[in-house]
C-alpha cells in the first residue's frame, strides 16, 4: 500500500498470471489474488483486488499492464486464455474485496467478525463448480455416444467370421454387432446417462446446505460440508478421466471417418481435454478425497456416537457398517459375495454390496498402510507419498459406489414420474451394465481379498454379454433421447438422417485446397516433375 | 475391359476412395485395386492397376478423374489425404500388375504359376509395416517421456502433505518426486526402451525369412509365417494402444502448460492418433492372432510331433510346454506363482513365469468357451462373435510375454557389447519396472485362477514402489539418452536447457492475436461497451 491505494506489482516471467479465460483480449478488469503488504510494511497474505485493466472507452491497456493471448491450444480454441503482468499499476483501496479482512486509509489492516457461514458458502461456490463439471461430463459423453453409436449402427462391416461363405447377396454386420464394439461402447452410453443422476443427487445436496446457511436455519456440520467436499473431489476426478478417455475412444470406434474434423469429434474430444486438469487435477484430487474418508475411519475406529451421528447423513455413510464389521473380526476373512447364479449377479443390492465392500476395504487398508509406515520410522511425507497411488484406489472406489447408488435411486424415484415403466426397465439394464463392466475392469480389487472367486469371475463375464444384448436394441433409441440436433452435433457420422457418406463428400468438396486446380502448390511440384530439379546428373563429387 | 485397354468407373460416393497420402493433390499415379472383368465379361475379383491421375506436364487432372484433399483432420495435417473418383477413365492393358494373373489383348484372363515364395514375400511386406510400427510407437513414447519427465524434473510444486510446516525458505518438491507422477511417467519411459528391443527383434526376424524365400535357401514353414503374422499383429494392437494413451497421459501430466501447442505434446499426441486405426484397426488384430494361436492351441492338444516341432522356432512356442501340462492337469490348479519374498518377485525368470502361464490359460479357455458354445448349440459365427471380448486378452497377454522376453534378452544379449555393465543394470530395472506394472495393471488374471494369491498382490506393490525409487534417480538420464534435439522436440516444456518459463512467454507474444492493440475484435466488444447495445432500456413488449 502506498498513500491510500494500492500498487500491483508482478513484472518477471514467473510472477505473470497465465490461462484466464478473456484475459487476453476482452476482458477490462481482472480479479487479482496477491499478497496484501498494509501500510505498516507487513505481509498479511493473499487477498482478493479487483483491478482494471484495460480503458472503458477505448480498450487500451491501462498504465503499468501487459496482457496477452497465451497462444493456441491442443483445443478451446474459442476461448481468450490470456496472460498478464503488472509493473507498478496502481489502484483505489476500496478495490480491495473486503469481506473478510479491511485496510483503512491509514494502511491499518483488519480481520472481520465473520459467520462459519459466510466462509462455508465460499466454499460451497467450488463444490458447485465441481459438480456441474460432473454433469457436463454427462453431457459431452453422450454427444459422443450419439454420434459413435448412430455410425456404429449405419456403418456395416464384415459377415461374423472369416471362414463364412460370403454372398454378394448377404448384406454385412452392422459393427454394432460386434460384441467388442459393445463392449466398448454401451458402458460409456450407461455412464453418460449414470452421471446425469449423480450430477443431479449433488447439485441438490450443495442447494440444500446453501439453503440453511443462508437462512441460518437448520445446522451445517463440518463434517457434512468435508464429506460433499470428498464427494464432489472423487467424482470430478472419476467421472472427467472416464469422459476424456471415453469421448476418444468414440472416436477411435469410428475408424478411419472419426479422425476427420467433419466428424465433430475431434473439436469435442480436444477441447474437453482441459477437464481432467482444470479445478483441481485429477491426478491431486484423491488426496483431498482421503483425508476426508481417513477422518471416516478414525471416527469409525474410535466409535465415538456423536461424531458417527453426523456422518450418518453424509454420502460416506455407507462405509461405516463395513469398516467397523472389518474391525470386528480382523485378520480372517471379513465377507463373502454371495453370489452364485447369473440371475443374483444382476440382482441391484448384490451389485451394491460388492462396490461398498471394496470402498470400505481400500480405505481401511489404505490408512492401515499409513499407519504402519510411520511406526516403522517413516516421515508422514513419505508414508504419504509412498501411498499415493493407492489412495487414488479408494477415490475412484467410492466415486463407483456413488455414482451406482444415484443411479439406481435416481431410476426409481423417477419411475413412473418423469420416466414411464418400460423406460425405467431400460435404464436398469444400462445401470446394471455399469455395474458390472467396472467390477470386471477392477476385477482384481474383488478376487485379491477373496471376496469373489474364479466361479464369479465366469458369472461376470456371462453376466456382461447377457446385458449387452439387453442394451444393444436399445441403443440407438438411448441416444435419441438425448435429442442432441444435428446444428449441436455438427457430425457428418452422427447425423440424425443417416446420410454419412454424401455429408462427408459433401465436407471435403468445401476444403480450401481444393478450390482451384492444380492449386498453389503445384509451383513447387512443377520444379521437380516438369523442370528436373533433383535429378541426379554426374558424379556425386559434382555436387560438393 | 473394352477394346484392349482397362476402364476405370467408380463414380459413386460409396465407390469414391477416401484416406491414401498424397492422392488429392500431389499425386500424378495411384495404384488403383479393382475388381477386374475380363473380356468374356467375367468378374475376375479384384486386381491392381496403374492408373495416372494427373497429367504429366501441368498436373491437371487426367479425364472423368476427380481427385481432391479429403479436409481437416484431428493430426498429420501436413499430410494431404485424399479422395479419388473416376467415370469412365481408359488406361493401357498393360498397366494391370500381371505378376500374378495375365489378361492378353483378346481379353483372356490367365493365372500364372507363381512360386509359393512370392506369395509370402507380398505377405511379409505388411508385416514389416506393422514392425516399423511397433519400431515408431518406441520412438513417439520416447518423445513424450523426453518432455514430460524433463519438465516433472523442473517443476516443482507442494511440500509433502499439506500438515507440514511451510516456511518461505523451503523449496517445494519436484513433481517428479511424487509417486503418483513416478507411476504414471516411468512406466511408459520403461515402454519406450521395451518396443524399442521387440522391434528390433521382429525385424531381424523378418530379415531372415525375407532371405531365406527370396534366395530358396532354408525353408519357411506356413507356421513360422502365422507366427510372425501374430505376434506382428498383436504387438501393432498392443504398442499402437499403449503409445497413444501413454503419450496422451504425459501431456496430461504437465498438467495446463501441456495443454499449450508451445509443449510440443498436441501435435504429436494428435497425429499419432491414427496409428491405433490404420495398417490393421487395433480391434480387429486379435481376432487375426487369435486365429494362428488357435492353431498352435489344437497342435499342442493332438500332440502331432512333426507339426509341433514346426512350432519349436516360433515366438509362440513359450505357449506349448505350459498349454500341454494345462491339459494334464485338466480341472486342478495348473500351476501357482512360486514366489514368497521381494526379492523372488523382482526375479526375471519368475516375471516370464507369470507371463506365460497367464497367456497360456487365456488361450486356452477362450478356445475352450468357444468349442463349448458351439457344443451347446450356437453357430460358429455366434460363438466367435461372444468370445471377441477375451480374444482382445489374448493378444495382450501374447504381446507382453514377447515385450518383456524380447527386452531382457535384448539387455543380455548387447550386455558388455553397445551397452556398458551399468547401463544394462538400470536398463533391467526398468525392464522389471514393466513387468510389474502389468501384473499389477492386470492382476485379475493372475488371481482368477489362483497362480497368485492376496499375498503375492501386496509385494507386488512394494515391488513396484521399490522399483520407482530405483528409476528415479536414473529417469533424466534415460530420456536424454535417446539424444532427442530441442529442433526435433519442438517443446517449451521439454528442452534441454531447461528454460521453460521465458520460453513459454517467448510464444505467447508470438501469437498473431497479440500483434495489435486493442485488436481487430474490439469493434464487436465496443459496440456493447461504448455504444450500449445490448443495454436493457424499457420493458420486455418494446423488444417484441
Amino acid at each position: 500500500m502506498k498513500g491510500g491505494s494500492w500498487v500491483i506489482h508482478s513484472p518477471t516471467v514467473t510472477s505473470t498470471k497465465f490461462w484466464p479465460g478473456t484475459l487476453g483480449r476482452v476482458a477490462n478488469h481482472a480479479m487479482v489474488i496477491a499478497r496484501l503488504v498494509d501500510g505498516e510494511g507487513i505481509d498479511r497474505g493473499i487477498h482478493n483486488f479487483l483491478v482494471q485493466i484495460r480503458s472503458m472507452t477505448d480498450h487500451t491497456l491501462m498504465n503499468g499492464v501487459e496482457c496477452g493471448d497465451i497462444g493456441p491450444k491442443i483445443g478451446y480454441n474459442n476461448m481468450d486464455n490470456g496472460f498478464a503482468r503488472f509493473t507498478h499499476v496502481h489502484i483505489p483501496r476500496r478495490n480491495m474485496a473486503m469481506r473478510f479482512a479491511t485496510v483503512d486509509e491509514r494502511g491499518t489492516y483488519r480481520l472481520q467478525n465473520t459467520s462459519d457461514a459466510a466462509s462455508k458458502v465460499a466454499y460451497i461456490t467450488m463444490m458447485q463448480v465441481r459438480a456441474h463439471i460432473v454433469n457436463e461430463a454427462g453431457k459431452n459423453l453422450a454427444i459422443s455416444c450419439t454420434i459413435a453409436i448412430r455410425y456404429s449402427a449405419l456403418r456395416r462391416q464384415g459377415f461374423g467370421n472369416a471362414d463364412q461363405d460370403v454372398s454378394p447377396s448377404t448384406q454385412e454386420l452392422q459393427i454394432l454387432d460386434y460384441k467388442q464394439q459393445q463392449y466398448r461402447l454401451l458402458h460409456l452410453l450407461a455412464a453418460s446417462y449414470c452421471f446425469f443422476f449423480t450430477g443431479r443427487h449433488i447439485l441438490t445436496k450443495l442447494k440444500s446446505i446453501e439453503q440453511r446457511l443462508v437462512s441460518q436455519k437448520g445446522t451445517v456440520t463440518k463434517t457434512e460440508v468435508g464429506d460433499i467436499h470428498a464427494s464432489t473431489s472423487a467424482l470430478k476426478s472419476f467421472c472427467t478421466t472416464i469422459t476424456a478417455d471415453g469421448m476418444e475412444d468414440c472416436r477411435k470406434s469410428c475408424g478411419g471417418h472419426g479422425f476427420l474434423h467433419c466428424s465433430g469429434l475431434p473439436e469435442i474430444v480436444c477441447s474437453y481435454l482441459q477437464s481432467p486438469t482444470v479445478e483441481g487435477d485429477n491426478q491431486m484430487l484423491p488426496q483431498q478425497v482421503f483425508k476426508v474418508l481417513l477422518k471416516l475411519y478414525h471416527t469409525a475406529e474410535h466409535g465415538n456416537t456423536q461424531a458417527l451421528s453426523e456422518w450418518e447423513v453424509c454420502d460416506a455413510s455407507y462405509l461405516i457398517e463395513p469398516i467397523r464389521s472389518y474391525f470386528i473380526v480382523t485378520g480372517t476373512r471379513t465377507a463373502m459375495c454371495r453370489v452364485y447364479s447369473l440371475e443374483e449377479f444382476m440382482n441391484v443390492p448384490n451389485l451394491l454390496d460388492a462396490y461398498r465392500h471394496r470402498s470400505a476395504r481400500l480405505l481401511v487398508e489404505t490408512s492401515r498402510e499409513i499407519e504402519n509406515k510411520i511406526k516403522q520410522g517413516s516421515s508422514m511425507n513419505e508414508a504419504w507419498n509412498s501411498s499415493l497411488i493407492r489412495m487414488a484406489k479408494v477415490s475412484q472406489a467410492h466415486s463407483l459406489y456413488l455414482l451406482i447408488k444415484n443411479f439406481f435411486d435416481g431410476i426409481s424415484s423417477e419411475k413412473a414420474r418423469s420416466i414411464g415403466l418400460e423406460e425405467a426397465v431400460v435404464l436398469q439394464d444400462l445401470g446394471t451394465l455399469f455395474a458390472l463392466f467396472w467390477i470386471e475392469k477392477d476385477i482384481g480389487d474383488f478376487l485379491e481379498d477373496g471376496y469373489m472367486n474364479s466361479a464369479h469371475c465366469q458369472l461376470l463375464r456371462e453376466a456382461i454379454l447377457k446385458m449387452l444384448d439387453k442394451v444393444r436394441p436399445n441403443a440407438v433409441g438411448l441416444v435419441d433421447a438425448r435429442d442432441f440436433s444435428d446444428f449441436r452435433l455438427k457430425s457428418a457420422l452422427g447425423r440424425y438422417d443417416g446420410n454419412v457418406y454424401s455429408s462427408i463428400m459433401e465436407t471435403a468438396l468445401k476444403e480450401p485446397l481444393n478450390d482451384s486446380e492444380p492449386g498453389e502448390g503445384y509451383k513447387h511440384l512443377k520444379r521437380l516433375i516438369v523442370d528436373g530439379i533433383g535429378v541426379y546428373s554426374g558424379s556425386m563429387s559434382s555436387r560438393l
